[in-house]
């Protein structure tokens, strides 16, 4: 049995506990968790006998070649070949992911669905799978997060005043292609002096100067999983202000990574880095909470935030990233990537942590 | 005023006519085409008198520079303070975008209107006001199709056999990135020999070897604009049936540029192409449509499809693209962005479409 087989039978075997004879997965990445279909356009329906899964002719190959469940090449949308089915097979409680399908979707499942069909909202199943990395998975992430890092260190060692900031991020995207990267698993940011005081500063034609902070943060996707991870160089001497709010972030990075283990609060974890920044009166400059979960994709549960209800578990990979920053002067983000362990935690990232002076 | 402001007001003058008196915008392009913000958590109310822009503390600088609607920074989920500000406006008849929002969201909103409030569908609205590329986004796309151009030219000059798909894919999107592209418009497909066949290949640590035919499709996101290219070249000596194939989608794709012009049906451009294809015995290897709109976002309405009742309108910016795909074998696509004008088209894609030879 493959391991997306085993996935789709946890799946299924969670479904009487959702009250739902069926789950349409509609989530590119959950599809991807439970088929190994790496494109654009796929559904899945899990019962408990049974998957099918929806994509469309351009998708053929693919899915035969990689594909397990039941598969279906839908010449129209692929909601309606779902709906189709739906009908013939006499399905009644059918769950869907709300955050995953839009309205016009949902509108056209409903119409078509048979005398005494329902749909059922049910939220994060598959998330809550996908939250405890296997071994496996945490191996593609260990790879991700080292292409990510060396990418980072060969363009670290090109970088000179004079380079536009969107000449760096095409080199650490260039980079982390050629080391074996599909893609940047978000929008590389590149950011230069006052510029990274926007938390998600797009790299822009601005030209490298002296004495100017450099920010990045960057990540990579492998074999289909994410890495993240933000750094910060000084191109010459950082003044005082900016080592003393390096310092401060940095100290708050590592008392939240502290915390880290299984069975701790989310909550605690942020609380950890905010408790820190507010001895230093950075507290209102820290406008972004401390973390969060990843894998097949860059964003997942759990949010490390001060709200948050939930806990950490051993196999989850998450993101410590506390940071401050301050309009028209600079920014300021420490970012691991981080593997969640019974008594504490693995930092994935190798890069070092110093302010680096280039 | 700028254009921005511009584009609102021709929405807020289409309101009346769509039956409602306020629309939720949350197609992130839609939201960017009429605001400026080229964030990611950014969504748009437009009144008749008024608009209202929804963003997170991460985007609140670059909110302050670009957008120019009132601007509110949520420090929860957008779509709260969005409901919150419905019912403090009592707004009766609120459309929302049944594509662009989801089940959840959705949900949330309908349970705290205010009474007598409802929620609309409303398809394709801004869409429709997209669709028609002004001067200005007119010039945009030209600079992205130039540069993706480039960036093939530059690249093609370095590929030779020993390279690996993905090494050439990351060459494409670094020269991109370097002549001034944001990022590629999509993930960039390199496809060398029998993996053409499958019209979304990702680029493989597959290594070009000598008698390889290679596709290459690609395309650049520009000052937010896109553009779209797909050729097909060759590493040597082609032979006959890969020659007679490629002449038979060239046919057809020059059949299909001969009938764009305004008012044509777009159904009619797409049978030119497959009429070429039946007359080669390839009907059944064009598995996709023959173009779609692009824009702010790849793809855009119209499709140019089939079954798709819509006429083309001057200043509509498509690609044109039939493909013939034999399993196992090889596929060949050939791929222009093309501006609609009223007697005809600019094909906007300067590289030349004979199979080159490399």
């Amino acid at each position: 049995m493959t391991e997306f087989e085993q996935r789709r039978l946890s799946l299924a075997a969670a479904l009487a506990g959702a009250k739902v004879n069926a789950l349409l997965v509609s989530s590119p990445a959950s599809v991807r968790y439970l088929t190994d279909y790496a494109g654009s356009n796929g559904l899945l329906l899990v019962t408990p006998e049974e998957s099918h899964f929806f994509t469309d002719p351009r998708y053929a190959i693919e899915a035969a070649q990689k594909v397990t469940a039941k598969t279906h090449i839908a010449k129209k949308p692929l909601i309606e070949d779902v709906a189709a089915l739906l009908k013939r097979k006499k399905l009644k409680k059918i769950g869907f992911e709300p955050a995953w399908i839009n309205v016009a979707d949902h509108q056209k499942l409903k119409e078509s669905l048979g005398l005494g069909a329902s749909l059922q909202p049910v939220s994060g199943l598959v998330e809550s799978l996908r939250s405890i990395k296997s071994p496996g998975e945490v191996s593609k992430i260990r790879k991700s997060v080292q292409v990510n890092s060396e990418a980072y260190a060969r363009t670290l060692r090109r970088v000179k005043p004079g380079l536009r900031e969107q000449d760096v991020a095409a080199e650490l995207d260039f980079q982390m292609r050629v080391l074996g990267a599909e893609k940047p698993a978000f929008d590389t940011i590149v950011a230069a002096g006052p510029r990274s005081a926007s938390p998600h500063a797009h790299p822009s034609p601005h030209r490298l100067a002296g004495n100017e902070l450099l920010l990045i943060d960057m990540g990579a996707t492998l074999d289909g999983y994410t890495s993240d991870m933000t750094r910060v160089c000084y191109l010459g001497s950082p003044t005082r202000p900016i080592r003393q709010m390096y310092r401060a972030v940095l100290e708050a990075q590592l008392a939240a990574l502290d915390t880290v283990r299984s069975e701790a609060p989310v909550a605690q974890v942020d609380l950890a880095a905010r408790k820190v920044l507010k001895k230093h009166g950075l507290e209102d400059a820290f406008v972004h909470s401390t973390g969060h979960g990843l894998g097949l994709e860059i964003h997942e549960p759990p949010r490390i935030a001060k709200k948050e209800k939930v806990k950490l578990k051993a196999g989850m990979v998450i993101t410590i990233e506390p940071g401050a920053y301050v309009d028209r002067q600079f920014g300021i983000r420490i970012e691991d990537t981080v593997l969640v362990t019974e008594n504490g935690c693995q930092i994935l990232t190798p890069t070092s942590k110093e302010l680096v002076r280039l």
